[in-house]
């Protein structure tokens, strides 16, 4: 029986990259000197900088965030929402948390499912999952020119993305992708939750 | 009737990197402390960096700078006589100022085509125009550990790169590179000299 | 006849990695923030960044660092033991200095015996090699927010690596892998031991 390719709905995929472009352009906002290609380009590195780092590594190419228009369109209404009522948006902090941590977690599964197909062994994947999951973040902090934060005392994003890739990895049969998904972004918010 | 991939003839490609790796050369000279391998390193950073990051998310791998020789010479060549002639370099200004914004038009065309080629969304085709066209600068502020000036207040580089694929990827038919090409430019130079 | 491919034996590729990795480990170490997911990202970067890479540049994915799972198990066991023996790890300075130019030597003709079975030209082989041997450096630093240290004076390992590479590119008949590849080993020491 082959391995399921893990369909994340295309709605929830959109969900996941809005969310994180908002997270970008909440880090543009916190630079008055980003001028608005600077919000945008940071909305689309946190929002899909994670799968296309992925897909790179995957040989995935072009990357899905290329080959399907609408995750721009999701990238870029988030830039433009972000922009308008960024104060607002600000206050939606422990929102934004919530759904930031099911999107690190969704993120890990996609990862970690992607590099199961491609015939990687459970190690190689933990590492492709979490790379996926905090990709986004990395590049952003490249391109702000500051250290990676995943690697400094903090919200241990990457260690939840890596506890959802290892949980998907682990009990990965290739038959029951929801529950191997639910399992694995149940640890993502364990590690979250239990973190600074 | 296939698409024609759009030619641009060999020496153009070549002044354009020779060109960019002359404001690579610039750039390293702003700071004292780059040795020989630095001004080699930011030339060709910025002489074909776009091109390698437009290569590597469309798959055409390796990346054309590295299947032709000659881009290698054209960026060593610009880095040793922009060594010798950093002062004359640095008075012709203007000059370079239009040579640059024609350069950012054309690839911004390059990239463009490679991705509609790739069979991509006009949406796509023109962000993969725009990181062709500013990929270099990006790069080249990542080695130098400087927030990516594309983010900032300035010259409207990316947004210039931007038009030009914007115009390519609506223009585009297949059939008339030429034409199509022109208007492209045309957009890159209104930008640029509209802005800052 | 074929071209052979450069089959360095397995043990030391993983010698390779660990030493790099270990070299990471002291990075993380020089900065009291990171924490153990940092310690383990710059263990990776600096141990076989090079080889993601140059494999990502030549499409060989997913790159070799992902295929063996072997490579991510001596990354973290450097940084498990490096950070425990970090007090000793520092006053071995000077064997680590042996081992480290033995692989950049050992990367350079690993990335250049690649270029050219990918067909490369040998100027472009020489420039995959010297990516190959001193891109866990340049990936470190992106990491840190470094300026690349491979643009100052300084330890001239790029130059170390470019003097194996353009070796290993020069010598390079696809028929005598142990004979090229201690040539340009040879290189590579004696840039080394001559420079700063």
């Amino acid at each position: 029986m082959r391995p399921e390719v893990l369909e994340i709905p295309l709605f929830v995929n959109l969900l996941a990259v809005f969310v994180g472009a908002l997270g970008g352009t909440i880090r543009a906002g916190e630079d008055d000197h980003t001028d608005l290609m600077g919000v945008l380009t940071l909305a689309a590195a946190m929002g899909f900088g994670g799968g296309i780092i992925r897909d790179v590594l995957l040989g995935n190419l072009p990357p899905a965030a290329f080959r399907e228009p609408l995750y721009l369109v999701a990238a870029a209404a988030a830039a433009g929402l972000g922009m308008l009522f960024l104060y607002y948006l600000k206050k939606l902090g422990r929102f934004l948390w919530w759904l930031d941590t099911l999107i690190i977690g969704l993120f890990a599964c996609v990862g970690a499912n992607a590099a199961l197909i491609a015939g990687l062994g459970r190690l190689p994947t933990v590492v492709i999952g979490t790379i996926g999951a905090v990709g986004g973040l990395i590049l952003t902090d490249l391109l702000q020119a500051r250290p990676s934060s995943i690697m400094y005392a903090g919200p241990p994003n990457a260690v939840a993305g890596m506890a959802g890739a290892l949980v998907y990895a682990l009990v990965y049969t290739g038959t029951q992708p929801v529950v191997t998904t639910a399992l694995a972004v149940a640890a993502t918010f364990v590690v979250r939750l239990t973190g600074p």
